[in-house]
């Protein structure tokens, strides 16, 4: 079967097992909790549809490798609406740290309801994840919801350590380049790795193919932020479209800001004068070529895919066609130009 | 023995058990994390000490209610730290909320380190509280594990619920008695019969005896709010003491002033002129007192402790006085004066 025809297999499921998760842990007495919800997974109010859900990654990549292990992924339902709803609570949390006002392209949750009533939808949704997460009790067994809720108990303690020092590194001048790592290894990689791990646990996988579904994971996740910091500063949005879109005019502390700093004195002097206007932005965005910002990027990345795609051959050793599909998603995932 | 013999015996344990799971949750990362939570508990910083940890009362629910029926308390630690960091997750979120700046005598963890980085260390707090709960599948058993979180998600969703209606409640001018309920119910009740609970389920309660104590729980903390209710507007404090501390000043939509909307026009027109000053509290309260808002608060209270009572009783209909510490504590929590 081709990924995509198998992917619109397991949307719709995808969204019914949320929509239930939703609805069983609402309450009558508070129709508009469950609103802010609703509206926060794109199902509810202004621009709803497709683009406003997101492309829920994260439970499909718990449900692809469920399936790539040999196990039913319709068992593994309860894993995916959990990581789906752990990564929506985190969002809502985020746009308020962060004061995002836009969110797949619709207001977000604080500025709908004002950031006390955000704060506690966000809260709703975490107790809702560990509530859809310990269905697997029927859909697989006791044990299996153990396992699975001391799993995603670490990836919720590791993204709260990964937002931590993504707040702290906001108040610095400047950084080293090994603080990156344990702070996108905490906000996108740890649950990355956490969906693959899920998966692999409901479709009873040995413990060193749980280690290596997990690794690929991670390094997907760290390949796809390495990824995702090129296009904050030479993506086409960010260079020729709209520059106040660069992640150099937000002044986000990205990988290859962080290569800069390290290794260009030009750019470092620049970066520490303060703000970056959007008439700047090709010049710095050559700047940090020139020092070798941008290869040094890219190649981390290459770096990164690799090492996933070699922790995905390692997790199906005998059997590598099972893993056709992950690897699918993962180059998918990785050759994204926006 | 004495209650305070047994409390004095159970508070350094469950001291113990919070600390080790600060411990093994933190990161070597990200310290400063670490160190907020610490700060909250009361354990580091500016005026640290037992005021500043608070009394630990659920907690001590939890475990007196294992030992009444009959299992070892010590069992039942893990469930008692999940209790309190689910309580103090609860209240750093609450203190963003309602932008309070002091809590328990000390600066609130958001004016310390900023709203950002508040909602995170709640956020962590509140993962902390489950990983902790997961300890009793050392501790009892897998199945006792996840029928507690089971109880512990549901008493989360019912706080969110009360915490959306509290906040709610704010923006609007009146509101019916009625409405007083389920906000209370979710905000204080929710918790304290989970604790009760749980403390059952530790100690393999009947489901009918688990029953009988998540109402004698609900109970006593419908009574406590009540009681709190009152206090907040004819206890020393408010009154007499420093009156800006009535919660007439503070605007707050409690059990008294609900039914005075209902019952008093001249109290109900007073209240829809806007803010009450510390100045008019004395009279106020006297408006209230005229129009029966005392009596039935105390009434209230009066007969919901005598249906927390009577649940504990009906829990240990066989062995009467294996609840005798529980009915000393719940006496002594709704004796307080201050």
């Amino acid at each position: 079967m081709m990924l995509n025809q198998v992917v619109q297999e397991m949307l719709p499921r995808i969204e019914e097992e949320l929509r239930q998760v939703i609805e069983a842990t609402s309450s009558p007495n508070t129709p508009q909790l469950s609103a802010m919800l609703r509206y926060h997974l794109g199902w509810e109010g202004e621009g709803t549809g497709q683009e406003a859900q997101g492309k829920r990654i994260r439970p499909l990549l718990v449900l692809l490798s469920a399936q790539a292990v040999g196990g039913k992924w319709e068992q593994a339902l309860p894993a995916a609406a959990a990581v789906e709803l752990v990564h929506n609570f985190s969002l809502i949390h985020d746009d308020i740290q962060d004061q995002s006002t836009l969110r797949r392209g619709r207001p977000t949750v604080w500025v709908k309801w004002g950031i006390a009533q955000a704060i506690n939808a966000g809260d709703a949704m975490f107790t809702q994840a560990f509530w859809a997460l310990n269905r697997l009790e029927q859909t697989i067994s006791s044990q299996t919801a153990l396992e699975a809720s001391r799993i995603l108990h670490q990836v919720c303690l590791r993204l709260t350590e990964g937002q931590y020092l993504d707040l702290a590194y906001e108040k610095v001048d400047t950084l080293p380049l090994e603080a990156y790592w344990p702070m996108v290894g905490g906000k996108t990689a740890a649950l990355l790795g956490g969906c693959v791990e899920l998966g692999g646990l409901c479709s009873h996988a040995s413990p060193e193919q749980r280690t290596a579904l997990r690794e690929f994971g991670e390094n997907l996740g760290l390949a796809f932020q390495v990824l995702d910091d090129w296009l904050g500063i030479w993506g086409d949005a960010a260079l020729t479209g709209k520059s106040t879109e660069s992640d150099l005019v937000s002044g986000k502390k990205s990988l290859p800001v962080l290569y800069g700093l390290a290794n260009s004195e030009t750019f470092a002097q620049r970066w520490r004068r303060g703000k970056i206007t959007s008439e700047e932005v090709h010049d710095i965005a050559g700047l940090l070529q020139d020092c070798g910002a941008e290869a040094f990027t890219l190649n981390t990345a290459e770096e990164l895919t690799q090492k996933a795609l070699d922790a995905l051959n390692r997790a199906f050793e005998q059997n590598r066609e099972r893993s056709l599909l992950l690897s699918e998603l993962a180059k998918k995932l990785l050759s994204r130009k926006s």
